[in-house]
């Protein structure tokens, strides 16, 4: 089981100039073959269908705990999406027989407009659908953490070259953070295979070339020590990780470390709506209203409890310009 | 971000006779359209793109919270299958060039022997992988609500045949449990768009039809109120889920009740290597010296720290038979 | 546009004993890549795309009429198919906590019982969904013919095959009528290349070899003369089918004939309920009696309008062993 | 089986400016999961795998006869892909060695010009093939109306979100035409659904918000009542759609209708031919010249008896520059 | 560019009694993901797609020519799938009316029959094809030999399951030789990664663990030494492999050697004609008679030049029962 | 089996400016349903699978014999990718932070930059892969060699459409060549069929109409006698070709030719790093360096053995600006 913090990995920047096609492109990070979407469901899989987990504890933990974290990087991804498709369309008055997705007709992925709602989806940068044969779980367990050792290799490359190809903040900021995570995960997973077999993968690294403390996106992340540490994303479990995860790191030789606890994260913005897709609806105040009301109902707090980035004043409530008609399938209740 | 537990929904039995056919129809709830890796990947997605959370709060607090009770629900699913699957191959000297396998050769799905470890995997009961393109993340509010009820019916529909198709005693405490659970959800998605635009679509319940209070694997969930609770799988988030969630139960008129807290769960049991398949290894007994070495090198306590539901002794280390030669290629850190 | 008439293209025989692997066979005539689905489709797409229609008229006809009886062969498939599962669950009493599915737990495609409802799916015999891929539509009148004539003979193949494997008396009447159809469009397309290049494609009849006179099931088709006819699937339209369908047949030498109608057909079997799978519903006499009531509100006959194979009572009512209690969720309006 | 009529559904606009690239957007209403391929697939296997028809033929009626109505719109779609494609490669002198397909290089779906004639495909707006997969057809009846009313729900995004962004004529006017159709359906799913469980789903309307008279290509359609209809598309069948559809309109109050013939459209303009794809030829004269032949040779008229949009002068013989040498391998019968 | 030489990688048994299921198995080794087309495939695209390749020329040399045994492979395991699944159907007689392939309904992929002509096709042991997305040619020769180490991993693993689940001579025969090549191919990108980069992968080995020389089926190559070698497929190209190809072999520690030319191999079995499925057609004796009046008329030997591994008597002319009249539509050229 | 020559079908045009969209597009000839992947795999397997061998040799001669010349043409087509994509990156210093990637952001085939090297993919023009679905192979001779025919009709009509798209000097002599080699596959097929039934599908020719001899990259080709010339692909096998080879070409009326070797071909161009894509390496002179070293160790040539077109200096040694580091983690050996 899990439980869900309602923050994300790291603070992530505010909407800025849409990116479109940046935002289709990113989408390789999620949906490919070696993106997020991947490597959680992996480790995800492989730890349900470990056996003998007492026998090889350190292990099982290790696969478990990291596939914890790796549904904060899915999360990650969406979040850089999300943020790049924001402001795309028109805010105001774009309703049909307004054209005013025309100008989105040859831009980046039009199933981020005609299907979805200005959100990322579980596609790779074609548009083609995530798919569960991307998932490796052979139960052997030498063969498993070779297969993750090349993935996150993969994973790796496709984070390197969406940073060079997309330049928008969100975008940015997010593969500056998974490439310093990811080569966490690589040197776990190669550490494992040495601790089982002897055989020494560190001489790989970094693989691909570059290091990371080149990325100026990378650097904060590096200076608080994230290349070095395994975070322990239970309150209660996987307890094992030091005994696989520890000696020095093949790059920098400095120790890696066990924190015992998860990244605190930070709130995510909440990105405004986009009516024109509808998201969350054409007139989004009116839902506004309809959550006012049933809050109030319910005894809760007349502001939203939910923990934003962007401050007091919710994007909820956008100032009216002129008296609107409500519509008469809206409920009263 | 999530934090997760080692601990599994439900209590769960114990693995029996082995039931491979059953196992690759129970995958039909596993990565089927409106298996259980559809219903987590569709509210996960759609509160990642969830915009104006603010003023849209307790809906998507209803959505997100949910979407991490599925986590659990895919991975019970991925029990029971596991469950079902321990078994069927010979524990002892299966080995080729032993026909350790021949047994299974028209047996169930194929791929739980040649390409998995008699493990779960993202397909449905005929072998198709799950794909992105089951999720459904249109943005608007009120769609995504009118599609995530109408998941929740076919998956019901899934559940029930499945409980009727599959008698293995895994596979029946699932489906209880799984119909009960769906059946609240169904209900919390009806409630849902009923807030927000007054139509009652709690006259279709139960649908498909079978009140869950005739099957008796479902009744000591319905006994213990699960029929009727919406838990906050959350420590601190998604504080207004009662502003939707409240008011009677459409089949008994009981009240509905958000619950504070997440279920406690129980331990999963450790299931027992299969070498036959390589899983987790051709000599377990090898990777459980291996994982004693290491946990004492790294100060860890003697027996594994991980909470499991058989008891003491780990089937990590079955008595051996014979002395073992210790192969070549394993490391002496 | 079209116009649907609520026959069959042949009477077909009644439900007897079920054969559901037979069933999943049949799919291929259904879902596979030479199976209706793909005639269908390919000449309605075709036939969509012909440019410059009134400059080859004849062949624009040719293709649009014969896309027309297709659909007929795509509905009889699901005719046979839907008939060879009936009866493969218990009429009465099968519902949960029993097991009535238990015993095709290892039966014909699992699809047929845990997703549809005994019914016909679009898919192939291996159980994957029929594809847009397999529709060829150049635009080039001369290719375009090329790939009706090959797919003609691909799915000629397939339905002798399907014949020699699946002996239930639903696949023999099925097969043994679209053997003899799917013969004459072999011979509209042949003859339409021969018109347009002069290619005597006619010489490779009948490919594959097997001539249909000596299938007992394909005589009384043959008997009636239909291997020599292309029936006209438009009361006004598709005029000019004249000018390419004509000459003798490559087999016998006798005079290829248009038809200026439809075939009349035949009504089909209204299949009785199969509750078990929900199929229209857990207790269909519930429907029955809603039906009966909006009928009667609307001003309609008592008895249904619809016309059926199976005579004056409808098999919707079977004889009820104890009274039912109503569900309170069911409307009475 | 089916009747087909060579006219469609309304009347459409000839060929203007071509506009590939919202070509390539239009056919996420052909071939995406939301489209019209799905809608009539749907309804049509939903139709062939009723069970106990009789019992309850009001909704049968119902289901088989919209599906009916979907062929058209299929159609309808595809008339207006090939509309817009018309005029996107050079009419004359465009064959190799001659570059006349690279302004297209980066333009569109690249299957319109290398794989297609310029011509509709069973593709969504990211070039992937329709699919099986979409078809829903459990044959719980209230399960799959509830389906359909979501998936008209899907529908109506989707079509209001190419109207949107593409703004062709054709493509509104297509799309004008659909969001009223569509809103019948919808309309009509609800009312079954609210016959069969009192559930009052016409509260939800219209979803997504943003009423069809605000919509300038929708107007003539309302103001004819064509949002109130449901039209009879079978000549002796499916007379108890009464039954059901009848009652107040949700959004106007209005009373619904059922009509009891199908509407009459209109001819369909012939597409001239475009040489450059081999459509229908390099060199259509040719085939004209052919088909007059044949026709002559069949008794048939001289002028093409094929009734189309656009007048008696059909676009098959272009006036030819200069005289042509006849290809040798034409045929001479 | 290549050279096709008729023969096969080894002897291989000829048909005895036929085993369908078991060939619906080996289909893993075909069209899986970890299949031979996998291997095949990728080194292809890799070596095609090689840029620099004077520059680290034994890489790339090495890449190639593994490549170039992997067809082989593909070829070996059609073989053993044609083997497995002659005499399935009944070599007399079989034809319709009759119900030839009946014993076949639910026996194995029924592609093999449906679709197929009792051969191989390019799918995997769930009758899912074989697929471009596994192919892995990032360009980053570090990470291309990273996977092509992984790919063998697993590949091994599939070998092994195959073998252990089938137990037919030519599955035994099949698996026997590519485990022990498989093994040799691991070995090389392991070394070669050795060479670049120094990282000891050699310690992995076997993995999975299973010596091959347990394998009675293996032993036969292992004696003859073809554990150690890398055969030049080539009459003059990729000279460099012994740059990279040498040094001790991890599990043995004899030496690695390159051969500098391809293994002659053997003659493949002529497979009999099965009638019943067309392969090569209803009447083969009529095939075979206008062969040989065409090899005569080109003035070629009167027995046919091909070598076959089962002598002189070619199966292609089984004893005929009954005289038979000669199809109208055969030439007679 | 098959020997692997080092040198391409023809001599190919050196990279000049880059087109990666039109690269993108070319992809159509390689992973396109009617591309080279679809020939090679097809006619590969057909011949795999060929039953009594000896019975037809000739045909079965014919189809294994071109089915070697098409990885040929496969190769040809990924030489022709990958010399287009040479130089879409920037050869120095574009690593990150750099943004080398960013204007490439919206052109072409993503998957190019972000998943390949600048190297083919076995994808079609849309990106998606190529599929096993795509080879027919039926058994029964007839049947697979119309199947042939028709896939060769479709892969000339996109071969002349790719021809008319892309006009970079590398697509164009990549389409030229095909053309011409197409016709000839083409007219051996319809050949093949005339023997075998009488059919004569040469009045088909050419399909689609545009003669080769129109087009200036076809005619080199056609002067040589190209167009006429069925090769050999093998030292020692298949020598029964001319019994169905022969006649004149339907055309031209000139002799049909057998060539009893293969074609001498040209060595490729040694195409260059592109470090931006770690292709094959973020400093390829490394990977030079480490080669020459392995070289002189085994004894080999200090100068690379491979014979390449750009002449003696290999492109892998690129003057270096500034003295480098050697990367730490790089083996010593």
């Amino acid at each position: 089981m899990i439980r869900r913090i309602d923050r994300i990995a790291i603070e992530m920047p505010p909407p800025s100039d849409p990116d479109p096609v940046g935002a289709a492109r990113v989408q390789e990070l999620m949906g490919g073959r070696f993106g997020e979407m991947s490597t959680f469901m992996n480790y995800t899989f492989q730890s349900f269908n470990f056996r003998n987990r007492q026998g090889a504890r350190p292990f099982y933990d290790l696969v478990a705990n990291i596939a914890a974290e790796e549904f904060g990087h899915v999360e990650l991804v969406a979040t850089a999406i999300n943020t790049m498709l924001t402001g795309a369309t028109p805010v105001n008055g774009g309703h049909a027989p307004k054209a005013s997705l025309a100008p989105l007709k040859d831009v980046g992925n039009p199933h981020h407009f005609l299907v979805g709602g200005q959100g990322a989806l579980p596609q790779n940068s074609l548009g083609q659908p995530w798919d569960g044969s991307y998932v490796f779980s052979s139960g052997d367990l030498v063969e498993d953490l070779t297969h993750n050792f090349f993935l996150e290799t993969g994973a790796r490359n496709g984070k390197l070259k969406v940073y060079e190809m997309v330049e928008h903040p969100a975008a940015r900021a997010l593969t500056g953070y998974l490439l310093v995570r990811g080569g966490v995960h690589q040197v776990a997973y190669a550490r494992a295979l040495e601790r089982l077999t002897g055989a020494d993968l560190m001489k790989l690294f970094p693989a691909p070339r570059i290091p990371t403390d080149k990325i100026p996106e990378c650097r904060p992340h590096i200076k608080r020590g994230d290349h070095l540490r395994l975070y322990r994303f239970s309150p209660k479990d996987y307890l094992e990780l030091s005994a696989v995860f520890n000696g020095p790191h093949p790059e920098t030789g400095e120790d890696l470390v066990v924190v015992d606890e998860a990244p605190e994260g930070a709130p995510a913005y909440d990105l405004p709506s986009q009516p024109a897709v509808f998201a969350p609806d054409y007139a989004p105040e009116d839902i506004a209203e309809i959550a006012e009301r049933l809050r109030k109902k319910a005894g809760l707090p007349n502001e939203p409890t939910g923990e934003v980035a962007n401050a007091k004043r919710s994007p909820a409530k956008p100032r009216r310009a002129a008296p609107r008609k409500k519509p008469a399938a809206r409920a009263k209740k």
